[in-house]
């Protein structure tokens, strides 16, 4: 039989064609089967619907030669895809015993009693041919048919009973049916550069790395308080496509420098996370109009108890004198949005907290707030690592939520650079 | 001509079919192609290749009456919608030197000096017959074609450009073409309650809601740290839905009562802000294990500078001591995961902010820091508003980040019911 190669993604149920739902599997999906050597050529979304979904379902086996279906496996009327499966490739249904029992086991182990009901058989019902994929958190189970060259796959849609499934296939029947040539990716984080100019620089780099064997491409995105550049690598083996990528991360750097500050798609907050934890260093945080996003960031990363001392919200001038010593005269000389206050709150964090490293950050997030020569997106952001201190003033676009980010991100970005 | 009623969406773009993009376009579409009573039945991606996306294009023909293209319009030999909609129709493609000039006068305008390049020219290709759809933030025009009683728009990917697109395209030629009855959303939301027994005992209304004219529809589904209850409804106008509507979400409150907090979608911090902000009261935070999130999210709101007073995150058992003066000797008594720690940093929060609210949360977020007896999860939540004090644990599951947002979805809640 021939590798499988080409794939379709399509998602099923009536709310994900709402504008209050994503299909978000896919996206792991495609990571999974691309690292198979497996392209995913077309991604669809049909409601619980027998004929819309019948109908995707034949437009994708025209292209794809593998179809994976998540969602619409549950024991409700309005779950339709082993049915239109089972009817387009022109297959029976029958109850397959050995579900129905581990539906009964399931249904009693979870404290019901009384007998099961019904509409959860529908859940054992499974095409002529097919292969059960067992589902351990969950009820309902997996399907593996194929048809000719083509495989078809159904997969519950819940990603924590999808993913270990997706596991079990990668490291059984989908490696065995793939004998492709893997396709890897990695993800650089760059900050404090615009996108034009970051990419003409590399464009070199592009070039030779399109005539490389094997071939390494490359796209810049311009993302909030961020640049990201995707490199994909297809190689006849993994370590290859990884060594040819690692080749390339060791090119970019080279040339961008300390600007890149990730190259492994890990976020900002780990990053600085890590350089703090490894030195044993620990910071304090002064944040105005971040309003607790800049801690909640760094406190997102697991182990960070260790080397997050303590923070302070001042969004007040008088909190800000309170809380952190920011001197008011200062305050009224520069007015709270400007380096000078930054600086102090950043020592003030500091100093109060009896730590190594201090931030403060200051500004306007807006929609309100904003003056002519202070307009809405002014953020001074300041640190302080014991005898040395660094401040800047920033004019950030975007709305509120926008501004936040990209204070928070300038702030994380400006100790990386002092700790380098 | 039939009005239109039944849409496919085509996103085009190979970063859409990587694990890196999502296709968020659509979602905005779906939601005003509804509000005309256009209905999404089916939507697709592809990458940027002519054969795949000729193969959509046709599959989405074949069901809908109007597809709407997002993306793929650019200057490039990448950008394949135009050719691909002009060859599946059998049209060909000719040069608008109407759209030429404008290029020509927006390439000027940005600044850049000598010819414009060549291949800018590939935006002004349209198909026979095709309407012109101006965009007034970017190069790409919209493209609006007529073939027998089907519609085919084109429009650019990027947001910012295709927004105000789809504005004049609702308030133009799409309304004239869809005299459908408009299907209108609510989302409500809910907190404190499962989904199961809340699905129940709503079972009556959505019997009710079946028979009714018009007919409301209705779905629960569980949500992190709430649940959300989508109701639809078809009418002959949309004010007609509205009122539908409206009764619906009255008959729910009077079922669920205080536990739903959001009749309109907006999320809890929006909620609290708003009571806090009517009645000129004021909070003041101290988050441990939230880690600044639960400021975050209530500064997340325009207009909260005016009752966010200040906030502490506390990480450290001396930093509770120092910074919000829980005694030594109650964390001591209890550990620093308890319902008495919690009241204490509220009303330490409290009283050093000198305000009418405080909150405290700690808790073990983890993944590490769990025992037998407070596992990972544990949170204990504290509010404090003038002479009361409420304070519960709670045992969330979950990713630490999951723990998070359960834990400050929690203390926005308490703080809520005690303002009710």
């Amino acid at each position: 039989m021939k590798p499988l190669a080409r794939a379709a993604i399509i998602a099923v149920g009536s709310e994900l064609l709402t504008p209050l739902r994503f299909d978000t599997n896919s996206l792991f999906l495609t990571g999974q089967l691309n690292a198979l050597g497996i392209d995913v050529v077309m991604k669809g979304v049909a409601g619980d619907d027998r004929e819309e979904l019948g109908h995707l379902f034949r437009a994708a086996l025209g292209r794809a030669d593998l179809v994976v279906f998540t969602g619409g496996l549950g024991p409700t009327d309005d779950d339709v895809t082993r049915e239109v499966v089972a009817s387009t490739l022109g297959r029976s249904l029958a109850e397959d015993t050995g579900i129905t029992e581990r539906l009964r086991v399931r249904f009693a182990a979870r404290g019901f009693t009384g007998p099961m009901p019904e509409s959860n058989r529908r859940q054992a019902m499974v095409p002529t041919g097919a292969r059960v994929l067992e589902n351990n958190r969950g009820s309902a189970p997996g399907l593996w048919l194929e048809e000719g060259d083509a495989v078809i796959v159904l997969l519950p849609g819940p990603p924590r009973e999808l993913h270990p499934m997706v596991a079990a296939l990668v490291d059984g029947p989908l490696r065995e049916r793939s004998e492709g040539v893997p396709l890897l990716r990695r993800v650089l984080k760059i900050s404090g550069r615009i996108e034009s100019q970051t990419d003409e620089q590399l464009q070199p780099l592009y070039r030779k790395w399109e005539k490389g064997t094997p071939r390494v491409n490359a796209t810049i995105l311009a993302a909030l308080g961020q640049l990201e550049l995707h490199l994909w690598c297809r190689a006849p083996s993994t370590d290859a496509a990884n060594q040819a990528l690692e080749r390339a991360v060791d090119e970019v750097c080279a040339v961008i420098g300390v600007d890149v500050f990730s190259t492994d798609g890990r976020p900002m907050e780990a990053v600085v996370g890590e350089m703090l934890a490894s030195r044993g260093l620990h910071i304090a945080l002064a944040e105005s109009c971040t309003g607790g996003l800049l801690t909640s960031r760094l406190t997102d990363i697991p182990g960070s108890s260790r080397y997050v001392a303590q923070a302070v919200i001042a969004y007040t001038n008088e909190a800000k004198t309170a809380l952190l010593g920011v001197p008011a005269p200062l305050i009224e000389a520069h007015g709270a949005v400007s380096e000078p206050v930054a600086v102090a709150m950043a020592d003030g964090a500091r100093t109060r907290a009896g730590v190594e490293v201090g931030v403060g950050v200051t500004g306007i997030a807006g929609p309100g707030g904003g003056t002519p020569e202070k307009p809405v997106g002014t953020v001074a952001v300041a640190a302080s690592i014991a005898a040395e201190t660094r401040s800047r003033l920033f004019r950030f676009h975007g709305e509120r939520d926008q501004v936040k980010f990209q204070a928070s991100q300038a702030a994380l970005d400006m100790v990386r650079r002092m700790l380098l």
